[in-house]
């Protein structure tokens, strides 16, 4: 392929829709990454099926499916807490993808500024 | 709660183990985000079973599961990509981890240095 061909292939690979998303892979579901746009902290993770996608991309807010109360979700619905969408990221195998975000308030559920504060031990000796 | 139980749970909660971990949610596998300590960038996101997060404590380096050849995986074993860890993070559910890791060349397979390089349009009118 000569360098333009290789040139428009890429370009038209990075304008995709959520026809080329992988939903099939996990009945349904994709994992979401949310990362706030400022800090770059990983806030959270959580799942969308394909309404919850369409719904974030023309709202300009978070949606996700709550696998729990097996219901579209609208982060901060209820808590004030919206994730407003800066971009949506998809990864190399359409099968995940990166809200980047403006988070008002907390973002986990607990309080905390974000879903992972707690640690697990490893071995720091390792080379 | 007086302030000195809730310290001391506080303090407990924050070192957890494997056991604690929600491996029965997806089929014995749990979501593994893994972000660039030095930038924040998020690298990519994949799973990993028991026995993967172990090696990942006990080596220092990420392991994971890989569901496609459904093995053991350690990142970069044969690409020289290795993810060095820095810290392993656990999400408020325990059924997400959060790997910070040092890493080695591109961390996509596609030679990218993260997965997500390509976007889904959103409504950035929307308030």
């Amino acid at each position: 392929m000569s360098k333009t061909e290789a040139e428009t292939t890429e370009k038209s690979k990075s304008k995709l829709s959520v026809a080329d998303l992988a939903f099939e892979k996990q009945g349904g579901l994709l994992p979401v990454i949310a990362q706030d746009e400022i800090s770059g902290a990983v806030l959270m993770l959580a799942y969308a099926n394909i309404e919850a996608v369409k719904k974030t991309q023309e709202s300009g807010f978070a949606h996700y499916w709550s696998r729990s109360r097996n219901a579209l979700w609208k982060k901060g619905e209820s808590s004030g807490h919206l994730q407003k969408i800066v971009e949506v990221l998809v990864d190399c195998d359409e099968d995940t993808l990166l809200y980047k975000v403006q988070q008002s308030g907390a973002a986990c559920h607990t309080g905390a500024a974000n879903c992972f504060f707690r640690k697990l031990p490893i071995n720091t000796k390792s080379k």
